[in-house]
This record gives structure tokens, sequence and C-alpha cells, in this order.
């Protein structure tokens, strides 16, 4: 194999792909780009098994091939070559040739046949929408999926397409994320639970740009993103996801109006006081026209009031602060509404359109405090 | 006490006085910042007993009193704060009551008096120059000071001071760095040793500005950085500095002259070969008008050129990449000259008017690789 590529052109590449290279592993080869130089296009791919991304590199191959290299030492090989067009070539024993201007690095390589190629899926079902859209909605769920696999369906997000209406879940035992969104097209239902760690991982790499389009390519077991030169696929978790509407009521007793950068600072302040470990909840006291906010630690007391619009009954309630920072913090609103049962039930966050839906289960927590 | 400081003017200080808190003590007190409102005068002070750093803060005394406060607990909740007035009030039991706007924090304080005081030094010598300057000489020399203590000379900077020169030396086994400035004034001739540390957190409060002066005073024991509203205290390290003259040579078998900045590209890239823990050298093939660098390691291989202008014999020599980069990098002109004598002897880089000396000691190494 003999290519040639602009350093700038393989640095992106190399910078997309290296999200799919894995970190934690006993195989080698799952440590290693594939660069295949093959009917005019030169592509790296890398696959850790659960998630493989794939690049197509503008440049021009000399000699036809394929060759797998460890991806670290080659991302940093590249990464510190002199802005000007890279040639790779590989020779006998799979060693690997890196010519930039005057400078020359060898190492050593795998055959490309060691490599797992990337499963082939079949591009009939499809949903389209622009990236900006994805990687915002994806950013404005995916603190809520659980961390820990007691629970697979948790570790994802739940895709769920019905005509034009997109929606995306995510939950762990103490929140639910919800946000909806208007697609252009209509769509066959469908619903499919996707691995967290794969949107994650999509959202460092989606351009965000709203002109930018992506599509995204479904099967019984694996989905395909497929934007610019790049394709992602991961496999889809097997399973029912929870039946979230009958946890959400419209119903409530009080509902606050209240400045989103405010509460979210007076909350964010209120966690200086909270050791790591500690699980200190933070009270809001909701009368007319104020919500006070207070918090007790080993370290300090913290009290503050914050004016407020409110609808229905005074409530005493407490919360897990990272909870409601969380939810918050990925708010665009200046404003927002706070809907609350009692002090035993969920309270929820949302938009009249409910564009975004966060419930947050409250704590117990002593009044007389 | 009661003071009403900005929330702005209390952080530039508490981040400033800051880098003089003992991180790693059993004694708590070590890990407070004092607070005094006295003559007129807020100021911050912390102590870790090898460094202390005391800053003024404009603001209002309604009643005049100390208190020591947690620093990392204040800092943050400073921090955190909206931009407007802040209020300290010290309560019974040294309890601290900080509000601003609609926020109230009450943590724990202890009483001033359990704080160590810094040493009081008498304002008598002293040398003055820009802090610009004592920001790059420092900057310039401070990555070859030894890290460790078995010998506590090395983990210090000679600074000397001999009427209107001014020079700045670090050693550790392997080489020496060296600043030579002139200053403003005349001063008697003087030499101490400077704690790296002391330096190294001096850095990073100094504003950098040309026009913005420091003092230096100094007295048998310690020493008194004073500079905008803030003053530095560190102790001397005792004892004699090694005599670095006789370690210098103006002679030489080959001279370089090369572009820094292909150099350092190109020694930075042979390092990617190298593992954390391998000690690879770097070899330099000198030749007319050429210099061949090559690294090898279980890695790969590297091989580049660079073209220089060169006088005196060929050499071959071999060098710790680490060592090269430090000095190297902190080296403004972009042309520099490297004297070398043999293979085995220190190379030496300096510029003409010897206002940098970089001296670094060759590695043994197998020719034939």
């Amino acid at each position: 194999m003999k290519v040639i590529c602009s350093k700038s052109n393989l640095l992106k590449s190399v910078n997309i792909v290296s999200k799919a290279v894995s970190s934690k592993t006993n195989l080698p080869i799952l440590e290693c780009f594939l660069i295949e130089a093959m009917n005019g296009m030169i592509k790296i791919t890398a696959n850790d098994m659960e998630l493989g991304i794939e690049n197509i590199v503008e440049g021009k191959i000399e000699e036809e091939g394929t060759i797998a290299v460890e991806a670290k030492i080659f991302s940093e090989i590249i990464r510190r070559l002199p802005e000007n067009d890279v040639t790779i070539k590989t020779s006998e024993n799979y060693q690997v040739l890196i010519t930039c201007e005057k400078s020359k690095f060898n190492i050593s390589g795998r055959p490309g046949d060691d490599f797992t190629a990337l499963p082939d899926i079949e591009k009939e079902n499809y949903i389209s929408l622009s990236q900006f859209a994805l990687k915002e909605i994806i950013k404005q769920t995916i603190f809520s999926i659980a961390d820990n696999d007691n629970n697979i369906i948790m570790t994802g997000e739940l895709f769920e397409v019905d005509h034009n209406s997109f929606k995306v879940v995510s939950l762990d035992s103490h929140r639910i994320s919800i946000r909806n969104i208007e697609l252009k097209d209509d769509y066959e239902p469908v619903k499919m639970i996707i691995p967290g760690k794969t949107l994650n991982d999509l959202t460092k790499i989606l351009s965000g740009e709203t002109e930018d389009e992506i599509r995204i390519y479904f099967t019984k077991n694996h989905l395909l993103f497929e934007f610019d030169q790049t394709k992602v696929v991961s496999r889809i978790i097997e399973g029912e996801y929870f039946r979230i509407d009958q946890m959400l009521s419209n119903d409530y007793q009080t509902k606050v109006h209240i400045n989103k950068r405010e509460l979210l600072n007076c909350i964010e302040r209120s966690t200086l006081l909270v050791r790591e470990g500690d699980k200190r909840p933070i009270i809001m006291n909701i009368t007319d026209g104020n919500m006070q906010l207070k918090m007790k630690s080993v370290i300090g007391t913290m009290d503050e009031d914050i004016m407020i619009e409110k609808e229905g009954k005074d409530i005493a309630i407490a919360f897990n602060p990272k909870f409601l920072i969380d939810a918050i913090r990925v708010i665009d609103d200046e404003e927002i509404d706070i809907y609350m049962m009692n002090a035993k039930a969920p309270c929820i966050i949302k938009d009249e359109k409910e564009s975004y839906i966060y419930l947050i289960l409250p704590v117990n927590f002593n009044p007389g405090m």
C-alpha cells in the first residue's frame, strides 16, 4: 500500500475515528486503525466491537492495500508532522513507513485481515435530521442514563420516531429526561434503544451545524449514523424500554415560574458545602413570590431567596442538587416552569410545548431544619 | 470584624494568596487564610511556613478584627457569588457570615491568633526589576532545578547581583541553565539561593508586564518580593552554590547554527517513540550543512535531516531528548548556536552576548545504530 494525504486531512480523520479505539483491551488489534486503500478510496476505520467508526480521507492512492497500525502512536506521529503531504507506505513484514518532508518514521503494523470489519448495514430504514439537532438533544438528555450495567436498558437512550415526531428519552432510578422535536419528513413508527457510550462519542464528532445533515439507518440489531465522510456503526440494546407515559402527569398543586440562571447559580453555590460522597439535599421553601433555598452540612450553611411567580399551594420540598443542576443547565429558556404535586412526588420541569420534560424525584428531609 | 469588598477584588486577592496555602498538612491552620481588618487596611494572608503571601484588598471596614477561614471553601464561595459587594462578618464562636445580594453563607472560622504571622523583613537591601523580566528569567531557568531533596542546593536557583548585572542559575546533575540580564540601577554584590517552589509560585502571580515593577528585599534568611498590593515572603536556602564558572568553557570543536523551531519540532517528534521511563537518546550526526537526527525504540524508528551551518569538525553525539527540549523551548531566538567539544563533553547552547547559556551533558550511545 502507498498513499499520499495532506497532514491536515489525515489528522482530521484520525481524530474522528479515534473515538472507537478501545482503550482497555487485551486484544491488541482493537487498539488499531485499519487503513484501506481500495477502489479509489482511502478509509480509516476503528472498531471496539461495540462501536465502529469509518472515515474517508481525501488523498492519492499510488498502490492499493490495507494495513492495521497501532492507533495511539499513529495519531501522535501524524499530529506532530509538519503541515505538508504525508506518504504512508507499507513494506514486507508489515512495516509502515510514514514520510513527511525530511521526517521519516518507521513503525510495525499488522495485516489488515486481522482487523474485524464493520458489520454491513442494510440501508433501507432511516431518519434524517440536522447534526445540530441531534447533538443538542443528546446533550440535553444523556446525563440521566444510568452509568452502571445493573439494568442494561437504563444505560441507553430511547429513540422513538412516529411520523414526523422524534422523541429521545433517558432515565435512571431518580429521574427522566425527555426531548421532543419535529422531523422534516414523515417516517414509519419505530423505537430503538441506543447505547449511551455511542451517543456520547457521536456528540464529539458531530459538526453541530444546522445545515449539515445526518442520516440514521437502522436494522434489527444495528444502527448506522452517516454524515460528512463518516460512518458510525453501533449495536442496538435489545429489550423493551420502560413505559414512561404512566410516570408523567399533567396534574400539579404548585407551579413555579423562575429565572433559570438565578436558580442554577444558587443551586451550584449550595453544592460548595457538600463534600464528595455526602448526600445533602437542597431544601426549597416555596411561598407567594419567593423561593427560599437552604443547604446545611458539616462545612456550613447557605440560605438564599429568589423571586418567583407562584400558582397554587405553598410547598417545602428537597432535592439532590446535582439532579436539578444536570437538568436546568441544559435548558436554553431564560425562564422555566416547575410543577409540583407534594413533597413526596416527583417535580416536573417542562416548557408549554413539552419540547423538553425533566422529571426529578425529591428526597426526604427534616422540615424543621 | 465586618468588612465589605467587591466580589472581583476579593476573588483576585484570594487567587493570589491561595498559592501559599498548604495542601498536604496535618495542621488545619496552614489550610487557612488569615483575614485582617486593621488600621484602615483589609489584608488576606496565607503561610505554609515555607512561603507566605499577603495581599491588600480594597474595601470598607465597618468593624476591625481578624479571623482565620478554611482557604479552599472560602475561595470557592467567593468565586461562585454574584458580581456585587460581599460582606464578611464574624460573630461569636468564630462563625463567619458571608453575604452577597440575597445569598448568605455561614461557615466556621478560627481565631486569627492561631495563624502564624509572616516574618518581619527589614527593608534595607533590595534590587528592583520589571515583573516581565523576572517572570521570563525564572521561566527560562526553572526547568533544570532538581526535583528531589538529595541535594537541597539543587532545588533552588542562584540569584547573583553584581552592580547592574543580574545572573540566575539553576542546575541538576545533567545540565546547567543560566540567564544574564542588566538591571537599571547599581547594587552591592550579593548571592542568594531561592527555593524553586517559591519561584514557581511567584511566576503564577506576577503580572508579566514590563511597566510593573517588583522589588526583592533580602535579609540573611529571608526574601521579600513586593509588587502591586502583594508581598511574598520566602526563606533563603542556606549554603554555598556550586562553582559553575569552571564547568563552562569557550572552547569548541564544532559549532552548529540551526533553526530553533525545526530542531525543536524534530526532537519533540522523536519522543513519540519513547515510552515513559524508557531512556532512549536522540542521536545527532552532524556533517557539513546537515544534521541528521535518529531515534530508535521498541515502537519504531525516526530519521530526519535538518539544514544547518557548521564550523569545525563532524561529530556524532547523543542526548536525552527531554533536556534538549526543555532548553530550546524557552529560547526566544529564531536561530540558535550549539557548541560541541566531543561526544563525551557537554554541549553548550548560547547567544553571542551570553544572555542565555544552556549546558547539557551528552549520553552514551552505540554509534553503529
